[in-house]
């Protein structure tokens, strides 16, 4: 922990060798090494990138490649030492130090990304899960939870997950804030996408709130995936972090960990998360399974989730509707609902002997599972017509939206855009016209954020069958 | 705990009947009873108002009876039970409660308040302390404070105070904020004038600092007095709160636990701890203290400490600047030399054998301990002039800026002036001068800021002798 | 804390400068001053009996001057600093130190012994207790236990005192073993006088017990007062020490801070306390509180408790059987019957709104709490007959036991006898008949220890008015 | 946990449902149905032993079946629910309970049971390692003791290893509880074999020096292994247990785990364990390792350390006697000694940036590694002459011992014994001499107890080659 500080050009940038502050602190000869030769090799650039994001936790920024190339020489190694592991970091950006010492935090968080990038990917390889198979991605979930020391076994159930926009207006990000006050006045604590925006707000409001009931051992947990976490780097409220290998395994764990979920407005990603849940909810075997779900926005906003509510209701039934509660700006009142959906939940698994900490009941259909690639065919071929399960029906809308996504802002989708042209997304006259309709109301009220703020131009082009 | 929540008219109230959440747990009969008759009729009023500004935390007003108008049905009645004492609350603030049970802060603040008005009134009786005598005043200090538990043998220093304008620009926040993050990371906790501005400002930053630093266990200690609390109620990050007799006793009090102090912009009021502290620093006999002391703002306010600086090298002579650094717009740069300030302060307490939770060696002359009545005769009385040491100057400077504050904004002071009319100061003609242009770049600063806001109207003239 | 370490002759002693480990940690200047004048004067000889009682914390001997002869160069200091306290001990036996160090238990008592011996003594003068006052002497209590933090507002009553005999049968020891380890296994605490026998056995068993539970922050307090603590220093569980400046306080303490009593074989002073406890529960005010009171011991002690059963019932009426339990040689029913009459203390307490960590509404007359000054008018003059109320004859009844407690093993007791002759004790045939054979078969079942071990020679004569 | 309690005929018995206090809390599903198979068939028989030893915690005897028939219808389920494990007892030992609950301790000791027998039973199929292997088998008790949690990263060195005899004479006894009573004092934790004797002394002795010092979290780790555990049960102060999988990893455990070994009088057992010990600090690779390795008893057991220190300086060389001490009655020279050697211990792990947790460095040659089967045939083929390096004859002369022990002792061995006659073992003139006189002293001194307490009959002969 004797780190030479060295002033480049510009940034100012800190070398220093680090010890995990915890985690990460048994391991065995044979795991030392292999993270070692995986740190080297195989998940070299992957680590780089999630740990410069780590390190300059707090700054915003839609663009991975921009924060790389203000840390041109930044470079990170895990040494191996009999007694453990420490971490070579060169050139860091010297914001994660203070007087030379790394902060406690960003170490914490450090080290786990190198848990979930490399020990999570060698152990996977070494163990050999079928990640094929419905259970044996619901076990690697598990695992990689399990291994984050984020299931804790004698805690009440009392974590909510917030999602939402990462870029929303001030008015929306306030509301957010005060939504986390009551929350965390309330002993709940917070689960986000690890960004800014309504990723944050729940944080830091609950923090005033925990501090106002002198509650200590708070948990602000984010969970993020490689392809996002440069772009949203973990905002500084965010005190566990949990790197899952794709957006699927991620909204999985979203799910089964979290004991209730509250919507905040977002943009096409919010919807996309909207429509995993209620492809999950509306499965006939999750049917009696508790599960509070809150749409809620400020007054300003009240119009955002009307059209996702006249949305839902046209494409997947009036039914649907009875799955989530909609509150218009107040606080209080989605803390109380939430406090009393959690009791439910809380009932549910001691009556039927479910653990507390992994929502092991939930039935989660292999389509929401696999991860989905956003290729002109796949995107071609989604089935978006009502011949069909709700449930089913929401599993493809969900895929229609992470095509969207991809094609708005993944490296992958833009480049297969510029290609190929536009996505061309088929489907029943009605709900295409639905489809459309909702994505234009996003792009009218700012909800379709692109790198560099460019105006937007669709990727993708709605064909009525 | 079984409250019965009441909606009058506007706004919300709640009445509840609380225990204490810690201290004033283990009382004996005799003690509960003075308590219980105190509360019923010497100190009732008093009471009543600081116990309101407790429930509104965080609520900023300048206008204490306003808040008293707010809820005029409010009241407080601390019951008897041999098992200990228990508060009555009528009418109470709805903000203070979360579905009828109190936030254990706002709990934990209410009983700070019983404590430090009832609880010390009665035991100052009983035990017959002599307030005219030095060391009996410095004795009342410690034993408000240690009955307060804010005395931690065990604790290294670390307790920084942070002194500056409840009501200050924009930008000076944001860098109280800064200045209280950099503190934050580096340990230290802070202690302020409980109220907001540079007094919220230093502790939202430290609890970020905190945070990343993931250190538990952080003070936010706020000392005020009854005459400010109810204008300056508690902001919401003070997790210790106490309240001296009387503003002479609250500066001790900063003085005594404080290793080091930093003073951010203000006004009047902000002078006047300034003169306070170099009234103490100057005394011959505390010249071999060691006692950090930093000025300090954003660029955008370098002016101000260069007027300070310039008036008080005047007044008290040029080696007075070797009792503070000045630092421009480098909050890190702050908070390093604190950790250097504070580090000599322990070598030197190590040495004299001194404790650490308690600065017993700095003399502080009776002058700068009796309460200074701000009426005309006294004010007009004030020697300044360079004909005497320098800290016995600095103390007649403190207390002209005392009686301006009082002029301004206090209540007794304001009938004085309405009765009398302007006070008068005398003094030294380029003292005169100076002090004429230092209140009046106040006054351009917009630092002299009056309850609603009305334009500034001097309530003193300076008369050259 | 840099010992320097000294071999005399024999036994082996250490020198050293001891910084309180806990407790006397924030003291003002006056009292630190008030202090060292104290163990410099007034109470020099005490506090070194004491001391040196504690630094042999273990040993046991009912010889306390003999302890002195052993260390005749000990001596101890307090020194002022303005830090705080240090202690000065010069040639303190070796056992209490670990490589130089003092071990921190045995540093814990000894500052309990300071506290309790010269500040609680320096207070008491200062604040003016009337100690002629039921209310005072309660008052007075009160103050040395809140003042050595064995109050504690926020635990469960589980406190459950065991008197006894200090030298007993090697058979009833063991048996104390087992009622304290099945109370400790019921996570209850223990309270005794502090030395060997039935006050150490208890605190052994429920070590392990407490164990055996994983409970961490067990309490095994030792009460004693200054004429005792010297013959019996506390036993090597002893973790609170508290020593009341007489036998009537500490009594006090016991019944005021325990939620219920067992009481194990022993010999007079046995009896003593069983009287004092009868006279206070036998009162009518006192009717209506539950306070669950247990006789017991192994199969081969049953006779000791038929015997005093037999003589209770004789002298205060077969109704006082309904205050206590007799259970023989059943450790496991002992703490189930505890169990039971703690849960109705608690009940009881909730009830009438009384604190669990002191019994406030127990009234016990003056007589009980008067100090008993055992002269031979004091001792003729006792009203040992049944025309008068129960808990009147159980006062005088405890009296003359304390009286022979005095004759048998106190200085001033034994010279008294030495000088004027044998106690006579006066009272109605009857009572005198039983007393005298309760007395013979105490002698006759070796329970009547003298110091030396030499044959008992009653010190006492019985006559039949 | 509502347990139903019944009374069978004698002795008691309870039968109830338990959960886990602590460790197995977050499994997996395939975990648990894992757990419940293997609880179900491969390692029943084994899990209901070890079970059976853990309820009757303290109770000692030598002979396991003795115990299995005493509750012969006590039975032990492991039962899978999603939100865990439970465990069903049926007719178990009524003293693991009060009042219908488990003891907590006990329950910590029965889930690790199921850990060490059935998890790592499954685990260790289920990942496949190579225990064929010298670094295979050091990678397998790495992962069982982690596994356990005994591996604490944070901890400077300070774990204790104790060897000697389960039964050994009083004195000896209590000198092993001095030897662990100034361990405790010097904050130095306790590993021992689990049972009585020299494993239970040192564990009693340091919860004293413990609770002087005023610590907290001590660790009495006891290491076992199927086939001792039902023969010695975990004595009442055992806090951490490990059941390892045999001899050979059991006494790996001890090294690698422990910074420092203390060896008491003991039998064969004890000699083995000796001969263990140094077959590795004998070995080249380990010459600089230090490991401080100490020989003590009290006066009267001081022949016993001259005979063995005779036989290892005959059959291994004189230089052998620099890797030990021999301390002669004098346990405040041991816990010295062990203090000094334990700083040397944790200054080369800095040095080479070794774990504290794990001695990694230690060379371990695979002959002391793989189990040695005790067969007539095996026995016959030891090595036992001095023609090759002292640390293989060391080896040989461990199995040699082991072989003893087994044919006096273990069922198989005895059973070997009655079908072929006694082992013979082969050697050099002087070793064999030394070793029949080694032996004989060893039955002369009554340290070769037998099950049933019968009189001694060696089940070797020695034969000079």
């Amino acid at each position: 922990m004797s780190p030479e500080s060295k002033t480049s050009n510009r940034p100012t940038t800190v070398s220093a060798r680090i010890s995990p502050a915890a985690g990460l602190d048994v391991l065995s000869r044979n795991e030392v090494s292999r993270l070692r030769d995986a740190s080297q090799r195989g998940v070299r650039a992957l680590l780089r990138r999630c740990a410069l994001a780590v390190l300059t936790q707090g700054v915003e920024t839609d663009d991975a490649r921009a924060l790389l190339d203000r840390y041109p020489d930044f470079d990170i190694q895990v040494l191996q030492q009999d007694r453990g592991i420490k971490i070579e970091l060169s050139h860091a950006p010297a914001q994660a130090f203070v007087d030379g010492r790394i902060i406690r935090g960003v170490n914490e968080l450090l080290f786990a990304v190198i848990r979930d990038i490399v020990y999570v990917a060698t152990q996977m390889e070494a163990e050999g899960f079928d990640l094929d198979d419905s259970a044996g991605i619901t076990h690697a979930v598990f695992e990689i939870l399990r291994n984050a020391r984020v299931l804790r076994p004698h805690n009440d159930p009392n974590l909510v997950v917030c999602w939402g926009g990462h870029s929303i207006a001030r008015r929306e990000y306030e509301y957010t804030k005060q939504v986390g006050y009551q929350l965390g006045l309330r002993s709940l604590d917070i689960v986000t996408g690890c960004g800014p925006g309504a990723m944050k707000g729940p944080m830091k409001g609950a923090i005033i709130g925990h501090g106002k009931q002198r509650r200590k051992n708070n948990r602000y947990i984010g969970i993020t995936e490689p392809g996002i976490i440069a772009a949203e780097s973990p905002n500084p409220s965010v005190n566990h972090l949990i790197i899952m290998p794709d957006i699927e395994k991620r909204l999985e764990a979203f799910v089964r960990v979290g004991h209730g979920i509250i919507v905040f407005p977002g943009g096409v990603g919010t919807a996309e998360e909207i429509l995993y849940l209620l492809g999950i909810l509306l499965h006939p075997d999750n049917a009696g399974i508790p599960f509070p779900l809150i749409f809620t926005g400020p007054r300003e906003s009240a119009a955002y989730f009307e059209q996702i509510d006249r949305f839902l209701r046209l494409t997947l039934g009036d039914d649907v509707a009875k799955r989530y509660h909609i509150v218009v700006d107040d606080a209080a009142e989605v803390a109380k609902l939430m406090v009393k959906g959690i009791d439910k939940v809380r009932d549910y698994r001691l009556d039927t002997k479910d653990a507390f900490f992994f929502n092991w009941a939930l039935r989660i259909q292999i389509d929401l599972q696999l991860p989905f690639k956003p290729t002109h065919e796949n995107v071609a071929s989604l089935k978006l017509n009502r011949d069909q399960p709700a449930y089913r029906l929401a599993a493809d809308l969900r895929r229609a939206f992470s095509g969207i996504v991809a094609g708005n802002v993944k490296e992958d989708g833009i480049r297969a855009i510029e290609q190929h042209g536009l996505f061309e997304i088929h489907g029943e006259p009605e709900i295409m016209r639905a489809l459309d309709g909702l994505l234009q109301s996003f792009v009218a009220q700012h909800r379709m954020k692109l790198p560099g703020g460019s105006a937007y131009k669709p990727c993708y082009r709605v064909i009525v069958d």
